[in-house]
């Protein structure tokens, strides 16, 4: 026995996605079963709908920034009741026994977590994403959704969201913390919110002198144009975090002299080769590191949304309709955003 | 008024150390003034001979592996006195005010440190090493020799053993941990040692099949030849921390995979750049890190030698004539040395 889905897919690298009727697997005992209210469209999800990574399985229903509404809970749950917003990000399961899963960071699971979509789940079956009117999770991949947050704002959470947050606290940034982000997009942004409302100094490293008073509005004390050598040269020394968002191949060597004695740059916004080839010096005069981090656990996911709550941050969104998904795809690749797209699933309906 | 001093010098990149009559500051009230007993002869001490860097002053005293006696105290020295054993390492001042010195990171001294030889003292000469009968050095940056540890095994300690020791501790080396090194030479020899007395499981990464039994009597517990791709496979994830010692350029893609979670490749024996391009991915998918480290501080140091007395631990030495240096050079360029040249002062006098 199974239920009935209706999202969106693609069918194919080259042709948009379109409506689509699937199944989702019948609940298990420890399943949570979520009627999506709003669903946040990650580059990833542009990424896999058209094989970028050589890894796609189609039909894909794209979509791992999830937010909605119980509608019922497996006898074992216990932590969910019918009626309780919910949230559900990039995994929906993991081998659960692996030591990075005992502790807590099931992103790092040894057996590779099962993802939201374009994955296998246990069962054999592809997992479907968010673009769609319902999904069946197991508890413990399922988030609590905090009273009072802007439920559409916080879609973005589960992605762009807990992919800055958990670098922000692995490498403890708090009150006194010197953080600069390079690049002001749906992750820069959230990496800006979040690093302020952990207590710390700032900054926004860009090559766009027209973001500073939106960095600045978002929460960065201070902007930094790559560009312009003398403002680099101000910089050095200067920060204990930089979190790198750039999705793109770029060079790391002119931010590593502006870390302070023991910072990090931590990569979370791009797979692939560095180009040009990275110099020791800096790293080796001043113990500094080069370092990349994958979302977070969902512990540290959950502590993300009360945090969050507590602090009033969401993501700034752009909601859309699902019919509209195709052009926002497009508007994507032009940045056009400000910063993360929502769908609204009521228009799934329509 | 000065002291007279003599050793051998390096007049220019091309010719060879010859014997060479200098003069030392005169001793100020906080200066130890020690007749060296040993000098170990480290790589740098060739590529500053031979200007490599693009740096060197002539007349040039290389030498920054001292150990010797103490023969005069100024009126402000509290932790030595006449007859103590004393050791000198890669810095014989720094600026002593900022964050870095204040707390005790001299090598990171945001003015830079005083280098202890082929750098300009803070009274304008340039400083001259440990290739000479006698140096005056202020008392901060002396350290104390335990009693009973083999003198000139203990030289090497002030740089290729600082330089292992002090990241070993920065991430936490102990009991449980494990550890390998890239490269058997000066410093991947004293890696080893200082890992296995540290507690850790050790392991080396050689591309020499050869050197396997040596390095087990150093105290290595495994060995894996990097040109394997099997034994690379069979070490995925499993490294807290990798120190690399390799000092030209090299391809740490190899290696990434082999960090646990969280895991860290520390470079500490090559300033330049890497290639090929460091893939993201290993980092990302890990939360590893690539970072660099510079010898330590003057109370690391001086742990060090506490740590080294009480575990027998010293370099493997093969000690040489001062009159012996140039043909030593020759010989660590074809790497035929275990693990590190000391020199015997006492054949100044010859």
């Amino acid at each position: 026995m199974t239920i009935k889905a209706f999202g969106y897919a693609a069918h194919s690298a080259t042709t948009p996605l379109v409506p689509f009727h699937f199944e989702r697997r019948d609940p298990l005992a420890d399943d949570v079963t979520i009627e999506i209210l709003y669903c946040g469209v990650c580059h990833s999800d542009l990424h896999q709908a058209r094989n970028d990574w050589n890894n796609s399985i189609y039909p894909m229903v794209p979509g791992h920034e999830i937010i909605g509404r119980v509608v019922a809970v497996g006898p074992q749950v216990t932590r969910f009741k019918v009626g309780d917003h919910a949230g559900v990000g990039c995994m929906v399961d993991s081998c659960l026994t692996c030591e990075p899963c005992e502790q807590g960071q099931e992103q790092f699971c040894n057996c590779v977590p099962t993802f939201t979509y374009n994955a296998l789940d246990k069962n054999g079956q592809p997992t479907q994403g968010g673009y769609s009117d319902r999904i069946v999770v197991k508890e413990r991949f399922v988030v609590k959704i905090p009273d009072g947050i802007d439920l559409a704002g916080a879609a973005p959470l589960l992605c762009a969201g807990i992919t800055t947050y958990s670098p922000l606290r692995h490498w403890k940034v708090g009150p006194g913390s010197k953080v600069a982000v390079i690049g002001l997009g749906g992750l820069g942004h959230m990496a800006i919110k979040l690093a302020k409302a952990l207590g710390a100094r700032v900054a926004l490293f860009t090559r766009s002198p027209g973001k500073s008073e939106d960095a600045k509005r978002l929460g960065a004390d201070e902007i930094i144009l790559s560009t312009d050598e003398a403002q680099m040269g101000g910089a050095a020394g200067k920060f204990d975090l930089i979190i790198d968002t750039v999705p793109s191949i770029h060079d790391l060597n002119p931010y590593l002299p502006t870390l302070a004695i023991d910072g990090t740059l931590v990569l979370v916004g791009y797979l692939g080769g560095l180009e040009p080839a990275l110099g020791t010096v800096p790293l080796i005069m001043g113990r500094r590191s080069v370092a990349g981090s994958l979302i977070g656990g969902m512990a540290e996911t959950q502590e993300l949304f009360d945090f969050c709550a507590k602090h009033g941050v969401v993501s700034d969104v752009e909601v859309i309709k699902m019919q509209d998904i195709n052009e926002a795809y497009e508007r994507m690749l032009k940045s056009d955003v400000k910063y993360r797209f929502v769908i609204d699933m009521a228009s799934l309906k329509a």
